[in-house]
């Protein structure tokens, strides 16, 4: 495994690495991560490494995705564990981490505030669902993603592939709508959530649920699989019942559940939900189950 | 010259005519234009062929840098004429002209004001100046220009350098940014500007003044030498008397004069000014001369 701290340094392992193999098209495959590696991430990291000739695997806590100056100062910073996950689970790949800091990623970012002059805009993908209680968040995520993918893409005939979680549906749809829009030749590579056999959707918050939390968020999982079955049925799509499902639970407040198509996050019209679907659609919920706020989602097939 | 239409087409081209090359790292030169190509664009071709082994030049009318949807539509359109140019001023090189319609540089995007999902944003930079009568412009120029940058990168070992006069101080500051701050592997060449010798700043706009507005616009370019031969001189930069000779003339509107750091486009401080240059900076000058706004500038070398 190659530590690289700048641009340049990774630069050159990429294309290093690259150079060494005897693949007539190397395949790259990137994990973006702000560190604090844990179990979760590892299905990301087995995909890339199942699919790729290289493995780069960047660890950047980004302060332009934080709203909270405490939260971006308090986030962990775990790089010594972090590069022991990657190597267990990446044995057997040329493994590249690039973990730059502030001033490596924003020269001229001083003080937590001062953005940086050039960014990428989300546009209003960015602006619902999560985006709308964390203003500028997604902004943050695809400038710093953009930039990762221009320093870290290795030189042709490689190609690079950028691995991402369904469990954060909105970011995965926002990240692919930037690479194309910006016409950057990345391929997005979604990594299916993993759920508890209860259907919870594994997430590194749930271990603050106590056992009672743990029961009170099976409604999240329920409701999305009660809608999912309407899709695979054909029937109309109920997502007034589904909302009240959660509704009806005093220890839960839901914050969102929709219908949306999974490329725009639009969320379908009332005569869509009410045909049997014609495309795939996406069933996104955010909830609070105290003392945490939980997100869910499940693809509703096309009938 | 091959004329494509595509992205797809582009950017086989350009694998192509780089692969013909036996140099080591072919040496590609974009000039980015939006066609209805004149004279003025000659200097930025012939640096382009001067400096590289590959021309590419794009024709797009981006409807992102026009605020008024009429403009848009009666910007001239004259492809024909545009490729006649190019090629008379680029005869012994590979030229690949890149003429998109709007349909293939922002798919979605439908009718005028539905701008596309995810954009770049040029930040403080984009409203000052020239920014602050066009909200909006420089957003839409960094966003073109990226995709364009992105769209025609060479294959390694070649290399991408794209030209920008330095007429249009603000922009070329703007884009040399944002090559910088989304880590985009570009190499940003000014082109300088071109002065009549009377002092005018050579500009399409030329054409609109009668003689006696040719007379007056001269005042813009005495300001801005005034400026630099204070700064030669090793003298206090005098903004406050360079306005007062614009002002002073009646038939002249003075819209902004000012004394910046040419990376970041902040006025330097009075403190600044008052003592020798410690490094170069760049008066920028915008006024109207009936029925013309002219924009102008000139560097103030350190003293």
């Amino acid at each position: 495994m190659i530590l690289t701290r700048t641009v340049a340094e990774a630069r050159a392992a990429i294309t290093a690495a690259t150079a060494d193999l005897t693949h007539l098209a190397p395949r790259v495959g990137l994990v973006p991560t702000m560190g604090a590696l844990h179990a979760g991430h590892g299905a990301l990291l087995a995909q890339a490494r199942e699919e790729n000739d290289v493995v780069v695997v960047s660890v950047f806590v980004n302060p332009l995705q934080f709203e909270d100056p405490d939260d971006f100062a308090h986030y962990p910073r775990t790089l010594n564990e972090d590069v022991a996950l990657i190597a267990e689970h990446v044995p057997d790949r040329p493994v590249i981490v690039f973990a730059p800091d502030t001033a490596e990623m924003y020269p001229g970012y001083r003080a937590f505030g001062d953005v940086p002059q050039i960014t990428v805009s989300s546009g209003s993908m960015g602006t619902v669902f999560e985006g709308a209680s964390r203003p500028g968040h997604f902004d943050g995520v695809c400038t710093v993603v953009t930039k990762l993918w221009n320093t870290l893409m290795p030189p042709a005939p490689a190609t690079l592939r950028s691995y991402f979680g369904r469990k954060d549906a909105q970011q995965l749809a926002i990240l692919t709508r930037t690479a194309a829009d910006l016409n950057i030749p990345v391929e997005i590579r979604p990594v299916d959530l993993v759920r508890a056999p209860s259907g919870l959707a594994l997430s590194s918050r749930n271990r603050r649920l106590d056992d009672h939390g743990m029961d009170k968020a099976l409604i999240l999982s329920a409701a999305l699989s009660t809608l999912r079955e309407q899709a695979v049925s054909g029937e109309p799509i109920d997502v007034h019942t589904a909302r009240k499902m959660i509704d009806d639970d005093a220890t839960v407040t839901l914050d969102y559940l929709e219908v949306v198509d999974p490329a725009t996050l639009v969320p379908l019209s009332a005569a869509e939900l009410r045909a049997p679907l014609s495309r795939d659609a996406l069933a996104l919920v955010a909830a609070v189950v105290p003392p945490v706020r939980l997100i869910d989602n499940m693809v509703l097939p096309a009938g």
